[in-house]
């Protein structure tokens, strides 16, 4: 919301129940303002630099869980969990759950527009808030507010992770009432003792198709699955 | 270099070597052994997890690092920034001043291609080293670790950030005496508290062009100057 000058006391108190649900004291709680103040009531110091360090930071923060939470899954499966988790949508359900809009400092013109309700903003100033905390106590402070926000859906993306990728997109589109996966071998090539694979992964009424390489066909077929189920996650497919 | 068995003493010899370049001595060297492994060697145990994993923290560390040392700089000179340190031919760099080539280990096909010259190759295991490092040794680790390889890059691109993209585009182009970059103002609209520029810039003889918002007609066109610096740097100009 809004602060007006003089109703300092105001924000003090909204700013304290907001530090109680990140679970993080500010040292600096200016970094906290700065990180909730869009570019359109400030256009020097609003909250892009911040976001542009939150970004990296969750990036991090999420591929070392997932490299640690799955230490069997291949490569592909921890880019795949990664991507469900810092998606715009994720982050906006995730600023919601902790009222993030309500906080949020805007120009008159983004606030009478609805702007604290807008999916991009609540992703960016979440992003924000978590390069704020990286900035006044460092980055464990920051893994340990990553962890707490996205809690049961980092298990969640783990669990679906380990899932093999054939399995998951037979799952969705089974669900879904279309018609399955069909795999198609495009590409054999490589000697003999190491060969490679082109497979292509086609889900025909959703009009999603993707090729993978691989040293098996079997490789190649989850790696294509997992490029689907990327499409898939990423909003090109109805899913 | 591919190491048959029973050349132990050989290739410890060789791993000391490289730790001490790299100035991180292992706790675990299979770690190290696993991030020079390419999957040519083994589709199971190589390098690829651990690259997931050093991207990650390369993208963090850069980040974190810009963020701090171009305090003033806006988003988009941050993000320039890390383009430039982070970019493929930028870690094969760095991987050759290491010799990085000569350690991995490859499949006999593989090998015999040169695979060991090639950059995406090169910028993947430079990667994967990064990840190995913070698995050994934790995140300060792996900082420390990033700030010795990327030493004099990061102040160069940090210097290239801090000049404005205008005057970045402006000397490029007059180095390779083509036309100087034209900008024009493509659209402005938005009440007058809050107006949004959108501007193009072109360098006509390089072929590029590129489109950016704005609050004010020259912060348009700093960003779009920065963004065909971006494409100079991907390399979609003669650059």
């Amino acid at each position: 919301m809004k602060m007006a000058a003089g109703k300092a006391a105001h924000q003090r108190r909204c700013l304290e129940a907001l530090q109680r649900k990140l679970g993080h004291q500010f040292g600096d709680v200016d970094l906290l303002i700065r990180a909730l103040t869009h570019r359109s009531a400030s256009t020097e110091r609003n909250n892009e630099r911040l976001e542009y360090l939150g970004d990296a930071v969750l990036g991090y923060v999420t591929a070392a869980h997932l490299h640690q939470a799955l230490a069997k899954a291949p490569e592909s499966a921890l880019t795949l969990a990664r991507a469900a988790l810092v998606k715009r949508a994720t982050l906006a359900e995730v600023a919601r759950s902790l009222d993030l809009g309500v906080y949020l400092i805007f120009g008159v013109g983004e606030l009478r527009s609805g702007a604290w309700r807008r999916d991009s903003i609540l992703a960016n100033a979440l992003e924000a808030v978590i390069g704020a905390v990286h900035e006044d106590g460092g980055v464990e402070a920051a893994r340990a507010l990553v962890m707490r926000l996205f809690d049961d859906r980092l298990e969640d993306s783990a669990a679906a992770a380990a899932k093999d990728a054939k399995s998951a997109l037979q799952e969705f589109t089974q669900a879904r009432t279309v018609s399955l996966p069909e795999y198609r071998t495009v590409q054999e090539v490589g000697p003999r003792h190491q060969p490679c694979f082109t497979v292509s992964c086609e889900v025909v009424q959703l009009g999603l198709k993707a090729r993978a390489d691989g040293a098996s066909r079997k490789e190649a077929e989850m790696r294509a699955a997992a490029a689907v189920l990327s499409q898939i996650e990423a909003g090109d497919g109805p899913g």
